[in-house]
C-alpha cells in the first residue's frame, strides 16, 4: 500500500474500526474503541489502550504499537490530572516530530481544532483516502462472495418458508401459526448466524410496505402481494458485506405486479450489460430510468408519496454497505475490480414494489456476476 | 428537550442514526444513510433524500422534513451538474437564513471547511451535546432492561450449555462434538435473535484467551479454566444495548483460580456500594484498584503481556455501547438516572481471567442493580 502525503509529515486516522472502513482497510485491525493510526514517511504506526495492546502487536498491519497509557503516564507526571484523548494525541506528534498531518475529510473537527491549538497543521487530504479500497484483490472479492453465499442461504429459508405457507382469509399461515415479516426476517437472521454473519435492517416488507424502500416491513404477509426481501449480512470474520435483494408473490401475481416484474428484470439486464471498466455511472443509471420512463413508469410525488424508480440502480459494497462508487443521479466512471450492486425498483402503491438486487465485479469489457440466486416472482 | 444555541442560529447534526446516537436521542428517526439535522431558534428539522422521505414524516421528532432532491433539483437549474452533500446543505441553509451554526465535536472536518468556505460560521459546542442524554428516563431504563434480559436469558443458554458438556482427555464435549467458544456463542446469538436483538464481538474466551479482555475466543474450551462470557446485545427495536459478563468454570476450580473469582467478586461489590448520585467515577475505580492491589493483585507488564487489572470499572450504557460516563482513571462525579456498567476483571495468563459485569442505574444514596444473572464459577 502507498500513500500520498503530499508535503505532510504523516497521515492520521482516528476512530474504530467498526465505523471506520479506512481504518480497517489499512491497518486489518478490529477494535470497538477508537484508536489512533499515523502513516509517517519512515513508518505505519497505531496507539491502543492497554486492553487492545496484545491483540493490536499481533493483528495491525502496522510497524509498531504504541501504548497511550505510556503517554498518559507522561502527561500526569508534568501536572495534567486527566490527561484526554486530544491531548495525548498532540503528545505522540510531538515525541514522533509531526507537525503537519493529513487526515480524512470524516476527521472530527473538534480534533482537529484542539491540534491546530497545539500548533498542528492539519488538512483534509482528497478523497477518496485509499483509491485502491475501490478496486477489490482477489481476497475482498472471495470474502464477499462469502457473505454473498450467507445472503443467498437466508433468502432461499425466506422463499421456501413462503413457498411452504398456505393462504387462508388472503393472509399466509405456516405450521398453523400465521407467517408474518418478523418471522421470515427471523429465520433469515438465524440462517446468517450459520455462516457467521450479522445483519441489521433486514427487509421482508410486503405489498404497499414494500413501496417504502427502507422500510423494514412488520405484521401479516398475504397471498397474491409482492413481498420485498433484501438482505445484507456483514461477515464477523472478514467485515466485508454481502448484498442480495428478491421479489416474490404467493401465488399467482395480478398482471400489473407480473408486468413490473418484468420491466424491473430489464432494467437490471440492460444496467449488467452495461456495467464495465470505463462505463459511467450516471450514464448506467439514467439507461435505466429511460427504459422506465418508455414503459410508461413515471416517478414523483402522488398524494404525499413517492412512487416509481426514486432511488440509485446501484454502489460500491466492501467494507461498507454503501461506499463509493454510486452508479445513480451522481455516478461516476466505473473501474476494473470494482464490486458493485445493480438493484433497479419500482414501487407503486396499490400495485406493489419490485427490486432486484445482484453483485458484480466490473471487468474490461464487462461484469461478472457474483450471485447464484435465481429471479422467481411466483411461489 | 432543549438547546443551548449560545448565539448561533442553529445546532446541525449530520449523519446516520446507526453511528450518531446524539441524532437517534434527538430525533428518533433511524435511517442507515447520513441526513441533516437542524435546530433552529423557530423549528427542529430533517432533510433526507426521496428514499427516506414517507419514514422520516412519519416517524421524526421534528416539525418539517425537507427533501433533499429539491435542493438537488435547484442546485441542477443554477448549473451544477453533479451537486454534492456539502453543496446541498450550503442552499438549505442559505434558504433558511442560517449563517452561523453550532455542530458536535465529532461533526467531520471537511464538511465543516466547506460550509465555512461559504461564508457559514461553524463552532464546535462543548460536550455532552445532549447532557440529558445521560441520564435515563423511565422509557429508556425500560428498553435498557429489555436488551439485558436478552443478554440473561443468551447467558443462560451459554451456561446450560457448559454445565451439559462432559471432559474428555481434558476438553469438553457435548452431544459427541468438541465444545467451542465458536458453537456457545452461536447459541448466544441465535438465543439473542428470539428477542429482536442483535450482538457483534459476542466473548467466550477460555484461560488464557480470556486474559485479552477484547479477544472473542475460539477454538476448543477445557474443563477446569475460567470461561469468560460477556454479551452485549443491541435491540433492534429499541436502539439501547445491555451489557452483561460472567465467568464460569466447569469442574472444580483451582484455588488460585477460585481467589481471583471471589476477589472480583468483592471488586464488583466494593464498587456497587460506592456507586450513588454525586459519587466520583474515578474514586470508584480507584477503590477497586487498591482493593486488588492490597490482595497481592499486581498490575502491568510480564513477558509483553499485561495483566492484572488494566481496563476501566465500567462505562455508561444506553444508546452506545460505551457511553459517558466513565468510570476508570478518567471518571467524573456520577447523577441519578445514569445507567452504567460495574464491571472489574482480573487476569494472570496460567491462572485464568475473571470478569464479573452488572448494569445499574445511578440513584441518590446508592444504586438500583438491574441485573437479574446468577453469580456462579463452578458449574
Amino acid at each position: 500500500m502507498e500513500v500520498d502525503l503530499a508535503g505532510a509529515d504523516a497521515l492520521l486516522l482516528v476512530g474504530d474500526s467498526e465505523r471506520s472502513a479506512d481504518l480497517l482497510y489499512t491497518t486489518g485491525f478490529r477494535a470497538p474503541d477508537p484508536y489512533v493510526f499515523l502513516w509517517t514517511r519512515q513508518e505505519r504506526l497505531v496507539m491502543v489502550s492497554d486492553l487492545e495492546l496484545d491483540r493490536a502487536r499481533a493483528q495491525a498491519r502496522v510497524d509498531r504499537v504504541l501504548a497511550s497509557s505510556h503517554y498518559e503516564a507522561g502527561l500526569r507526571q508534568r501536572g495534567v490530572s486527566e490527561p484526554g484523548s486530544e491531548q495525548v494525541l498532540i503528545a505522540v506528534l510531538s515525541e514522533l516530530g509531526l507537525r503537519r498531518v493529513r487526515v480524512p475529510a470524516d476527521f472530527p473537527l473538534g480534533m482537529a481544532e484542539a491540534l491546530r491549538r497545539a500548533g498542528v497543521s492539519v488538512e483534509v487530504a482528497p478523497a477518496p483516502l485509499f483509491p485502491a479500497r475501490q478496486c477489490k484483490d482477489e481476497d475482498e472479492i472471495a470474502a464477499i462472495e462469502q457473505a454473498l453465499r450467507a445472503a443467498e442461504a437466508a433468502m432461499a429459508a425466506a422463499v421456501e418458508m413462503i413457498r411452504r405457507a398456505e393462504p387462508w382469509d388472503g393472509n399466509l399461515w405456516l405450521d398453523g401459526v400465521q407467517l408474518t415479516s418478523e418471522r421470515v426476517r427471523r429465520t433469515i437472521h438465524r440462517e446468517l448466524l450459520e455462516w457467521d454473519c450479522s445483519a441489521t435492517g433486514t427487509i421482508v416488507a410486503g405489498g404497499d410496505q414494500g413501496c417504502d424502500p427502507h422500510q423494514e416491513g412488520h405484521g401479516p404477509l398475504r397471498a397474491g402481494e409482492s413481498i420485498i426481501i433484501d438482505i445484507f449480512p456483514r461477515s464477523q470474520t472478514s467485515g466485508y458485506f454481502g448484498d442480495l435483494t428478491r421479489t416474490v408473490v404467493w401465488g399467482p401475481a395480478a398482471p400489473p405486479l407480473r408486468r413490473l416484474f418484468e420491466t424491473v428484470r430489464q432494467g437490471q439486464e440492460l444496467a449488467l450489460a452495461r456495467i464495465q471498466d470505463g462505463a459511467v455511472g450516471r450514464q448506467v443509471h439514467q439507461a435505466v430510468v429511460d427504459l422506465f420512463s418508455a414503459a410508461g413508469y413515471q416517478t414523483g410525488e402522488r398524494d404525499g408519496h413517492m412512487e416509481g424508480f426514486f432511488h440509485g440502480t446501484g454502489h460500491g459494497l466492501g467494507l461498507e454497505i454503501h461506499e463509493a462508487p454510486r452508479i445513480g443521479s451522481r455516478g461516476t466512471p466505473l473501474s476494473s475490480g470494482q464490486v458493485v450492486t445493480v438493484e433497479p425498483g419500482l414501487y407503486y402503491p396499490g400495485v406493489g414494489g419490485v427490486r432486484l438486487e445482484d453483485v458484480v465485479v466490473v471487468r474490461p469489457g464487462g461484469c461478472q456476476n457474483l450471485t447464484r440466486c435465481p429471479l422467481v416472482l411466483e411461489l
